[in-house]
């Protein structure tokens, strides 16, 4: 292999790829990137055997061939080269080195083949379709948060993706972790039928990414029951799916809460975030009062810490309800889904499931569990 | 004790007397930040026994008093309320609470007395004198890197402030950690006699960050031999002084060093930053290579990581010397104290300590202990 490439398209496509690198590897190779130079481009890919990421750029390709080199050391010199310059990267298969120079700077490094580098492999076979890449980042941005982080319910470790079972041309995302759940829907064009797949928290993040880049144009997805990849241009990102089944998640959402309280999301959300201040670590219950025109919020930390109470304004015309939440759920979800406008609180009583939501909202809500308040 | 601040007043306040408020504390009450009402002004005092910083504001007094409160509390509630909110404190003696209200929000806080508060006491001696803040800032930042951080060598653990023992009128700065060393002057109009002392890392920190809020304005410093004051307008700052012997540094900084290269820096920090990429965490020798026009730097990682090779351009007439560095020591010293610009390193011989300064610089200068390089 020997190549000349412009240094930032280098850079951008290996600090792209590098995401994939874990940190700490027990097997050597997977700290290193693989590069192919062929057809005039420079593909490159990294994978820690979850996901992968697989991304291009123009090469001039004196000799076309491939090697894997380590990932964090050549992003690190190809970072702190000055910016325009071009780089040669040759690879001999007579010796163990490579050989990278740059105006006048020159690098040996170590490279292993190319041949010894394991792949999640090309989805051959799956459904197809194309998802607006903003309309996805916005969904999943918007459902992540409520991932489990419990390892013994791995099956809640991601985004449950799958098809709206009442409404065509709709794609749901879901996210509980048993005490919050996030879901939201986006319309795609001709979405074919699939079981319904779980998408693991890492690749949440690489795919929403993606989804960014993406913005106003389509990303490709194809899905099979074990992996998922989304394709935007050159970039590719694969990932293996959580093998498992997601809960009957429509059971928890409630659908009787008469109670509805309407009021702005930033008024909560700083007077939640105020509250929660004098909190102890341990406890993170608020006590909302909903009342007429008033939602009352209080916090008395048990351990000595003080007290804190707020108001803010609300249009509610029901029977007065005290119920308590985690703060920090609160402070997360609104983060998360609505960080300003109205949101309605829909409850039941002070022991149920309760749902916050933007008005009038078909295509999005959250449920949070309420805590016990004294 | 009852008061109305004004928000954003009282938050810088509290920022900046909560950096003395250590995140651990084995004494509950430096947990606390001290307010004193008084005279129209609310005066704030927080310390870690070490260090003590005082700052206060203007406040609406409808009854004076004291008190302490917890810092990071308040802060964080400080900070969260709204911009342009008046905050009324008060504290009443019959019972153990104060009450903090702020648009429609309402806190209640724990507070200690005053009367246990403790304090590094005023200054009443020790020489006095104004110091233009820019150039305390300046100084403090380019000699400040070299502190040793061997807790041992406890009178290595901070800066030493001291007379120019040959010219009148000029201030001191000296730091080494017996790899490197860092000195710098500044003129002082009238600088009276005194002791040199020593002054704690930390302590260094928070007189550079009042040096550089006093900018042209002058600092105005009072020294005794166990501690140091400054004061800009209603803000001090006190400190305790290490209580130990700053060894004769004058004794490491060669005189006779002949053989000397000017370069820019800003090309010589590069290109050590880019070789020091294949560096092993534990070998970070870079081999300088002195020539006629021509500096050349190595790095070979031992175990197994690569090789690395750059060239500086140099002015330089004396015999070629292979001499050996810490890439990182370099790269540090350069950030301190030579970002850009011409450089002069003047060298003895491959086993001797090397000054680096500015060309002609008589208030400055770093010197580095080569390391042994194959």
């Amino acid at each position: 292999m020997n190549i000349t490439v412009e240094r930032a398209a280098f850079l951008a496509a290996l600090q792209r790829a590098h995401r994939a690198v874990e940190r700490r590897n027990t097997i050597p190779i997977l700290a290193n990137v693989l590069l192919r130079a062929e057809g005039g481009r420079l593909t490159l890919i990294a994978t820690d055997l979850d996901i992968e990421i697989e991304d291009s750029l123009p090469a001039e390709c004196a000799a076309e061939g491939e090697a894997t080199l380590p990932a964090q050391t050549l992003l690190d010199i190809v970072r702190k080269l000055p910016e325009g310059v071009q780089i040669k990267l040759e690879v001999s298969t007579d010796n163990g080195t490579a050989t990278l120079r740059a105006g006048r700077s020159r690098f040996a490094l170590n490279w292993l083949p190319a041949s010894e580098f394991p792949s999640l492999g090309r989805l051959e076979d799956g459904v197809a379709f194309d998802i607006p890449g903003h309309a996805l980042a916005d969904a999943l941005a918007r459902v992540k948060f409520a991932i489990s982080t419990e390892e013994t319910r791995y099956y809640l470790n991601g985004i449950y993706l799958h098809r709206d079972p009442q409404v065509a041309d709709r794609l749901r995302l879901v996210a509980t972790d048993g005490h919050r759940l996030s879901l939201a829907s986006l319309t795609v064009e001709g979405l074919p039928e699939f079981p319904g797949v779980i998408v693991p928290r890492k690749a949440v993040d690489e795919l929403e990414r993606l989804a960014q880049a993406a913005d106003k144009a389509p990303l490709a997805l194809l899905l099979s029951p074990v992996k998922l990849a989304a394709t935007l241009g050159k970039a590719r990102f694969t990932t293996k799916l959580i093998d498992g089944t997601f809960p009957d998640y429509g059971r928890v959402i409630p659908l009787g809460n008469a109670h509805v309280a309407t009021l702005q999301a930033e008024e909560l959300l700083s007077a939640v975030d105020r509250v929660g201040t004098v909190a102890s670590e341990r406890g993170r219950a608020v006590k909302f009062t909903f009342g007429a025109g008033k939602l009352v919020l209080d916090v008395i930390n048990a351990e000595g810490g003080g007290s804190a109470s707020e108001e803010v304004d609300i249009a509610y015309a029901a029977d007065d309800i005290i119920i308590g939440f985690n703060g920090k759920y609160v402070v997360d979800l609104l983060n998360a889904t609505a960080k300003t406008g109205p949101i309605e609180i829909a409850l039941a009583d002070p022991g149920s499931p309760t749902i916050l939501r933007r008005p009038e909202a078909s295509d999005a809500l959250c449920v949070l569990m309420p805590m016990r308040v004294s």
